[in-house]
């Protein structure tokens, strides 16, 4: 369950020799590279390693280093006999790979300082023993790329395609190495090619014609590695790579516990999400998104609108961040509402929603939520609504609760309710119409003809659907928001309209879909399979008029925000006067990079879901509840990552853990312990060699999977937490 | 000075075929698949073009196509006589290569519909006869690709490699085509590697063994395309082509006037931008941002901080839009203000900033704007200040002058000022003390006086420099500006804190370097090389206390905005209160991927400053002023790329236009006919073969060029527009 470890140690110098292309000299640059290291510095300090030799003829090399650098240590890891198809090598995991090496470069560190060159197989993609390319296998090792250049005919193109594809891992490709060639000067392009960006290119004389006889060819290399010991080429690079940073700290790889900040899903670094934003960002450039569009930005629109299943949503519009979208979706919503109400721009017209939600940093995101402690000194924030207190739920001592605040026990005529599961609290179709049901009901109502006979005026009903992410981390009863939703729109219009003495205008838009309010869901942190449903909102059974979308979205790479609305929100903004239009539009809007890793994100997440890669978490009875038709009233299945044993365990854990629940894959903890917590898991899992970076809300301890954590490390995880619990 | 054209047309289906590695059997390919071609449509439909025949002994292959496909046309139209070295075939320009292609494909176009087959040399990287590496030659082209496999030992890796540079730039790769080889089998391999992708995999049989005898190897490799003409695999793939969208329009190539929304400095696609990307995203992904920090965030910092020569400024804040960062700025001066002024936050506080800035579309930018068409629709807004009239400047009927708004007129006591050039209005150490400076002052300290004494607070001084870029490029006298911003720091303390009626904290910070007000400059629009300087502020002598970058900064990939600050505004933040803190975080705040474009692109503009690449638009005299020390009092020398004698000739078409402008790169025409112009400039250059994207502002036409375009262009451009107006 380890993850994949840096092989960068303070004192030894590990550098990774990769070819442009077979045959281009790797093993006899990296025997020179040796030798030069043994002659500068002492041949003790000198290692060589390939960790796989394929056998192929003339890959054989490795009597260079026997034989000619006999005193320098040289392993092999991974031995083929012959020159094989790629399939058949594919005899290992990547993680045991990257563990041998690893635990090879580990003992020659513990020697002390040094050097340590591993040389690659074949080009930058040939197969390791695993069957991953090489550049996708190493690149966990995040070692310094020294590229063998290719001399030959064509070799400038190889050499280029080389670079490009280590540097589209994040390889740091400290030099290039290759042999000075009279007739196609190779070199000498390329020297000029890399001068801008700063990559030295090295060169020693060409090597003598291969010998067929083995004593001939021994005697005449000899020769050559003889000259090559007084060229100054090598020494200069060996004397530069000497210059690194010799403080460089250890790294250290950590358990992203938060994922990081929610955003990522498909893991750090997924290189078809880098090859997507390449591609775009060579294709594309800048598009001005006013008056034009481009492929990645339809596509990525159809792909949400299809994959919501939301009937009324037909219309997207892209910004930012979650902020600005979230800005956006209230700019719509309140714009919608003032043309259905007959009110005028300058009426006070806020939004309704629940205590403790969260929509982001910007003026008008902030103004979205109750005023609080992070709030209140911001010099224009002023908050624009009602926030309602509401029913949350947590599993305390093995026991799943629903739990209602006190300011609330009194109007609903009950302190709560347990659960035999999660699960059940989810089944909305067996709640609706139970006593708890008609008592949120009415104490919605009472509250909204409270509100109106006050003279409040809404624009939105705003909910962050099943989780508040930011703030507390607060799992919401899904029949409270889903009773609230249901009241708004079925007595909101005869509410509010009434309560601001204007009859509705006769041109209020004919075909509209919305009423009561229109309802927005920040589906920011909770969508795209964070809770384990494309939409969260499937969790409620609710379909919203307006939904915006983040984070996941671009799997981590980069910004870009989704408000898609429904057509009667978009008809709020049609006229033929420029300055009734929602004129909100980013520079960068809709960036074809954002929207093309977007599409590619999305269409991986929804292959994880139907190739069944999260089946794990479910029990039989849960498979693919995406896959069967959604309809209001049908109960919704909730699965997570975090398995219910741990769940439990934890919320038993009765001294130090005040709440706990589990949904896809994320995961809160109310505990009295979250900084304790936070630190314990910093200093490390059983072997040291990897420690989890976690983020702490308040007294809230949270965890989150990214959707390709496997299950073997959700649960050496779920031991860690457990043990450092109990401890 | 035509922009190179894409070489799509409606009837003639184009590809280009380009190699994995050299000697992959391109030809071998290509003569198959025009003899398919040839076999299913007919002969006269189809056509072969090998541009470059570098005339290598095993490149010679066009006697595949005459001798087995003899009835296909069949074209060359570089040859060199042998393989010689890259640097020796350098020897025309991109322009030029594209030119003979283009021409080619478009006589094949005229004799309707096709198929056009290009071979490229080499690999994909293999030099062009400009000596560029054809995957960046060929780019513009925007033809579909076709790449042919390596099925030798180490041809997996060549072809991956080959198949991401061609991503790279945005390449299409319709298919993979490679030779059967039973025992690498890279063909099995590949084939499962692309198919998620839906990239298909072809192969047809290993052509028999090369003969040294010309006339056996003729013989045997007739017979081998005979056996190859019943293979179904190149027909499957002919077929899957042409079932292409054949109604798809044509591309039209066109000249992007606006920038790009002001993005663009480095051109649309430039790939050493793509590939900074691509390396940051492989290489980090997702930083969470709070606590953290990443290599390109921290350089990105120093260089900005490095190129503003502001000694104020020594703080980055990094958030995703111009929008947002301009929020940010002001969270920022008022937090400052407040604190030196002892103000609650309850207090009323404004910007104080000129009519007609313009920040951005979240709610707090649009409160930093006064009221006007575009925004008091939005529900949400209210302007948070006081915007004061200014003088501004154009060029009219050969006249540079100094336009007093009417309003001001009599308070100033003036009308305007005309000057002999551009150069001249800013020309401050001169212009400071005269009669008009001491009006300026007059007249800003009496309108403050008057503010002041209505009980007005402010927290920042707001401005666009030079240029107010979005409301309606409105080109201000920098001298106004220049004045507003020493009466605010000269007078701004005494007459804000006096109307307090608070006494100035005895904790304010005492090392406080901003007086008055904090000043902010929104940069977003005008810096970063856009006005000719780095930094526009230096026009104006002054240095900001605060000041905003974005667009330019990622020149056209991604969004990305950069506030920066000076000391003792961060100290304004500094407490062990977490909610003093400056809370305003996104999720992808200081992206790495941006950050890393971000430091390419400042370098890369740097690198051309530098070595001179736009010295033709300077006049002698005006060589490297960014290179001469600034002080408050030098006079700044301005350049633009648009000529002096336009500017002059566009100004005396005194029916049509009443004012124009241009400095850097930008350029603005306050004209009755911006709409026509528009209208007229979309229908195309001398001969059709492209047009000009444009952008209007209400009665207000502009035109911005990109950092990198040349002399040629914007003379031709000149031309065009000049004509426009005169006919």
């Amino acid at each position: 369950m380890n993850p994949p470890a840096a092989h960068l140690w303070r004192h030894l110098r590990v550098f990774q020799i990769w070819g442009s292309n077979t045959d281009v000299g790797k093993t006899i640059f990296a025997t020179t590279l040796c030798k030069a290291a043994a002659k500068h510095y002492s041949h003790e300090k000198v290692a060589f390693l390939k960790p796989v030799s394929t056998g192929a003829p003339h890959e054989a090399d490795s009597w260079h280093m026997r034989s000619d650098a006999p005193d320098i240590a040289n392993d092999t890891l991974f031995q083929y006999e012959v020159a094989c198809s790629p399939h058949a090598a594919a005899s290992y995991r990547d993680s045991a790979v990257l563990a041998e090496i690893r635990s090879h470069a580990a003992r020659r560190a513990a020697l002390g300082s040094g050097w340590l060159f591993i040389e690659t197989a074949g080009g930058v993609h040939s197969l390791g023993p695993s069957g991953t390319p090489q550049a996708d296998l190493y690149a966990p090792m995040r070692v310094p790329a020294l590229l063998v250049g290719d001399s030959k005919l064509g070799g400038i193109s190889q050499t280029l395609a080389a670079y490009e594809s280590l540097k589209l891992r994040g390889q740091d490709v400290e030099a290039i190495m290759l042999f000075q060639d009279a007739q196609y000067e190779n070199h000498l392009y390329l020297q000029d090619y890399f001068q801008p960006s700063g990559v030295p290119v090295y060169t020693i004389p060409k090597p003598p014609q291969r010998n067929t006889d083995d004593r001939a060819e021994h005697r005449s290399m000899g020769a050559y590695y003889k000259r090559l010991s007084s060229d100054d080429s090598m020494r200069d690079l060996l004397a530069n790579l000497d210059k690194r940073p010799s403080d460089e700290a250890l790294l250290q790889p950590a358990f992203d516990r938060s994922a990081s900040w929610w955003t990522q899903g498909l893991d750090h670094g997924n290189p078809k999400l880098t090859l997507a934003a390449a591609y775009a960002a060579g294709r594309y450039g800048h598009v001005m998104f006013a008056s034009s569009v481009h492929e990645p930005a339809l596509a990525l629109a159809g792909t949400l609108l299809e994959n919501m299943r939301n009937p009324r949503l037909a219309r997207v519009f892209y910004s930012d961040n979650g902020s600005t979208g979230c800005e956006v979706a209230t700019k719509m919503a309140l714009r919608a509402a003032r043309l259905r109400y007959g009110w005028s721009a300058n009426d006070k017209v806020g939004i309704l929603a629940l205590r403790g939600s969260y929509h982001g940093d910007t003026m008008g995101a902030m103004d979205c939520s109750e005023p609080g402690v992070f709030n209140e000194k911001v010099e224009w924030y002023t908050g624009k609504g009602h926030w309602l207190d509401f029913p949350t739920v947590r599993c305390h001592e093995g026991q799943w609760q629903v739990d209602i605040p006190k300011a609330l026990q009194a109007d609903l005529g009950c302190g709560g309710e347990t659960f035999e599961s999660l699960d059940e609290v989810f089944r909305l179709d067996e709640r609706i119409g139970s006593a708890t049901h008609k008592a949120y009901e009415d104490h919605i109502l009472r509250e909204l003809q409270r509100l109106a006979s006050r003279g409040h005026k809404f624009g939105a009903l705003m909910l962050e659907p099943v989780v508040l992410g930011a703030r507390w981390m607060i799992l919401a009863d899904p029949l409270f928001q889903r009773t609230l939703v249901d009241v708004v729109r079925s007595s909101g219009s005869q509410l509010f309209s009434t309560s601001t003495q204007h009859s509705l205008p006769d041109d209020s838009p004919s075909n509209a879909d919305w009423s009561g309010l229109p309802v927005i869901f920040d589906e920011v942190f909770v969508g795209l399979y964070r809770l384990g449903r494309f939409s969260a909102a499937s969790l409620l059974g609710v379909h919203p008029d307006i939904s915006v979308h983040a984070k996941l979205l671009t799997g981590g790479l980069m910004p870009l925000c989704a408000t898609l609305a429904s057509e009667s929100i978009f008809a709020a903004f049609e006229s033929d006067d420029k300055s009734d239009a929602l004129l909100h539009g980013h520079s960068y809007t809709a960036h074809p990079v954002s929207c093309q890793v977007a599409l590619e994100s999305l269409r991986e997440m929804n292959r994880m879901r139907t190739s069944g890669d999260w089946s794990w978490a479910r029990r039989p009875s849960q498979q693919e509840p995406e896959q069967r038709q959604q309809c209001a009233n049908e109960a919704p299945l909730v699965w997570s990552v975090w398995s219910s044993d741990f769940v439990n365990q934890v919320s038993c854990v009765a001294a130090r853990i005040e709440a706990v629940w589990a949904l896809g894959t994320g995961s809160g903890y109310k505990s009295t312990a979250a900084a304790d917590l936070q630190t314990r898991l910093r200093s490390g899992g059983d072997d040291g060699s990897w420690t989890a970076h976690t983020r702490v809300l308040g007294n809230v301890f949270y965890i989150m999977a990214s959707q390709k954590t496997d299950k073997a490390t959700v649960r050496g995880l779920e031991k860690l937490i457990a043990e450092a619990l109990l401890e």
